[in-house]
């Protein structure tokens, strides 16, 4: 997979013409710097920065100014008008980082003959967000349309629809916004003609949506898929643009009709994994390879254009299945981690308002402190609906081993089998969002709806290697 | 490693060697059925149950269940009163589970010369447990005296004072337990004389205990060794007895001076890992090797009786350090996981409750929804000290990236660095309970006191790889 950014042109170019104006201009002029150039930046102040220089992005009126890129791949916003000193260690290539400036305007799209049908849609997060060049932090402001542009072999990949629906970082994604990319999806679907949808979205929570959208979108005929990306787009180590291609990769020949993230499959840049929607989770606060099946193995493969399956199981592409967009979630359902030395408050916090649902990820096999058993019993008898999830992450919850677990069983605590906490918290909104009676919800919160409980059979094979 | 439990002999035994009585004896002996065979038990019911007929413990006054140890690995206990058909599908060695059984009564230790002096503290959990041969579930009882005897290895291994500190499975574990272990600890270290402290504990939390004993034993001279089991020690799938020896290695001779988690390194019985206290999680419901060292590596690696370092930077044994035991905790601090949909309920409940502290386990990089920003702040001028730290468990909370995590930081939410969400809350509770002004925490929660905080230069090198 080659980089989008990469170039292997090596002229240089003057700082103007990537930005700089006024004297931030003149600043980098005299001391011969240009963008892509490696710089050591002293500030009157006696600080020093070394890095790359970066192209201001054309939308900037900022004129005091200097953006480096930073050995740890993060920019940094230096204020020249201070009064700095200069000095540049190597020459480098103007396309460093710019070379994506120049493609942001929209190129008209024209159908190509034979390709999939992909519909796009953008609903923020760092792949569709650009760094602000005079803070050095980021914010959401690409549209689906400008990333779209700024990968030209998607234009290979398939035909895209590209559209907006809102633009949220995903620490913002609430059930109401699944609900309406849910909607979404089914409208897209039911409307006809296409082979695949993507959506973009910011991987903080991208889990939970996931989750949700295998929930919603029963009966699936085509695959759903869900990309983000760890580093900004318009920045030189961005994982957008591989993660976009085998995306849209995915969703217009993948032969498998389910929701899936997307993702990078290692730390470089070869290929993607497909993980079940109900089956993953963000692992690693920054690397590429965030997301991991857990319980599970990832559905597919994606490299250099195909799409390998990697389990036997799934719902295949059938475009004559019939979507039912069921996309009701009951917001009153709470998350309580347990720990040493909790007391009763949180689960009792719930109950005092009104709580329809409360996962408890609880240790090990599924226990909790006998300390809060009274707020359980409590909970249990007001009727909330009570699933037992576990913090280790990996593996089953099993509730008939240790004296402790047959007490809570007998409370009325329902075991999440080896479903993840995210999973089950999302399930329970969602079966409470069906308006089921509570009865009928403890039974079918243990019925496999779309993969995100595994048979006991099946999770030997599929557990996880220990991580050293 | 061999296992305790192997047995090379091929004798079998009838029933009645093994602790069954009465009916169930004479049903055994009729179908010509002993502990150790292979059978298939057919109920009056038609439920079929096939497993290796397993031994009854001299204690037992129950004569109507036959307990079988079936293919899953648990034990399940069949009332025989009721009338059951049983076919010999194999016949077995009588060693299979009973070995143990006649060395369960205690043998007088006599002080081998040579050999390290290790302290050995029980405070219950499954490495101390047995299973209830009526209802097949686990419940705790052996003392240590009784493990102690059950591997005769740990003879060659070290001496060994072995004492109770209490019994309770560790989904009961508080920080008043964690003072006091603390205490013990200190106290057989400042007698002298003691070359290592083997803390026997439950799973569920250890490595909530083993963050709280390496923050409250300061200047510590000698290794504290926490370890535990994932299988009963009575049963023959148990990993108790490398554990236990491995441990007892560890804490014999480890060239360490920490408090470390030493189990299972793979899901074979080859090796042991030592975890660093604060660096540790259990990561797996069920797998023997669920401990796994996060943001870091192991510190060592023990097998076959050695102890090989696999980390430079260490605290070195060294008698003449000075121990001091600062073992107060706050209990009155918070753990909150977010999600999508949350509401402010979660942290206004424990600032109503007033509360001294709270750990956010945020998304990605640290990040929470916007809507419960209003509770955040409110919590913050109320001087709760709130501490930043992500569920993706792996990584670095970094809030200068996005725009969000700034707005957080302005609020006074402390990041967490690479601290797991657990080893923060212990710190938190630890700091609080040193009695410092809340400002000076703040401060001290971004200070590395013993291994929790890995500087930046050193993380890529230890990040997990991605479990497929």
């Amino acid at each position: 997979m080659k980089r989008i950014n990469d170039s292997s042109g090596n002229s240089t170019n003057s700082a103007s013409d990537s930005g700089y104006r006024g004297e931030v201009l003149k600043v980098l002029n005299k001391a011969g710097a240009a963008v892509g150039d490696l710089v050591k930046i002293t500030t009157k102040g006696g600080t020093v920065f070394e890095g790359v220089v970066m192209p201001r992005p054309g939308i900037s009126t900022d004129e005091m100014h200097i953006v480096v890129k930073q050995k740890s791949g993060y920019n940094v916003g230096i204020d020249a008008k201070q009064g700095v000193s200069i000095a540049v260690l190597k020459k480098g290539s103007a396309k460093a980082g710019g070379s994506q400036l120049g493609a942001m305007t929209a190129t008209p799209r024209r159908v190509v003959k034979g390709l999939p049908a992909v519909s796009f849609l953008s609903t923020g997060g760092t792949i569709a967000s650009k760094v602000d060049y005079k803070t050095g932090a980021v914010s959401p402001a690409l549209s689906a349309q400008d990333l779209y542009d700024v990968v030209p072999e998607l234009g290979n990949v398939a035909n895209i629809r590209a559209e907006i629906l809102c633009n949220i970082l995903s620490e913002n994604m609430s059930p109401e916004r699944w609900s309406m990319i849910a909607d979404a999806v089914g409208k897209r679907v039911l409307e006809g003609g296409l082979d695949g949808v993507v959506i973009a979205h910011g991987t903080d929570t991208m889990h939970y949506t996931s989750a949700a959208l295998s929930f919603a979108l029963r009966g699936l005929p085509i695959p759903v898929v869900l990309v983000g990306s760890q580093r900004s787009s318009d920045r030189p180590s961005s994982d957008a643009a591989m993660n976009l291609t085998n995306a849209v990769t995915a969703a217009g020949k993948g032969p498998f009709a389910e929701v899936v993230v997307c993702m990078h499959g290692e730390m470089g840049d070869s290929y993607s994994l497909c993980h079940r929607g109900t089956k993953v989770r963000k692992m690693h606060t920054s690397r590429r390879d965030t997301f991991v099946s857990i319980n599970a193995k990832p559905i597919a493969r994606v490299e250099e254009g195909n799409v390998k399956m990697l389990v036997s199981e799934y719902a295949p592409r059938d475009l004559k299945r019939e979507l039912r967009v069921e996309n009701k979630f009951d917001e009153k359902v709470g998350l309580v981690k347990t720990y040493p030395g909790m007391m009763s408050d949180l689960v009792d916090a719930f109950v005092d308002k009104r709580y329809h649902g409360i996962v408890l990820e609880g240790t090990g096999l599924g226990h909790v402190p006998e300390a809060i058993y009274g707020s359980i019993k409590r909970a249990a008898e007001e009727d909330v609906v009570i699933v037992m999830t576990s913090q280790c992450i990996s593996g089953r919850v099993i509730m008939n081993v240790y004296r402790t677990g047959r007490e809570l069983l007998a409370m009325g605590v329902i075991p999440g089998e080896d479903m993840l906490p995210e999973t089950a918290l999302v399930k329970l909104m969602w079966l409470l969002g069906k308006g089921e009676s509570h009865d009928k919800i403890r039974e079918l919160i243990r019925v496999n709806f779309t993969g995100e409980i595994t048979s006991v059979s099946s999770v030997e094979s599929s557990i996880p290697e220990a991580i050293e």
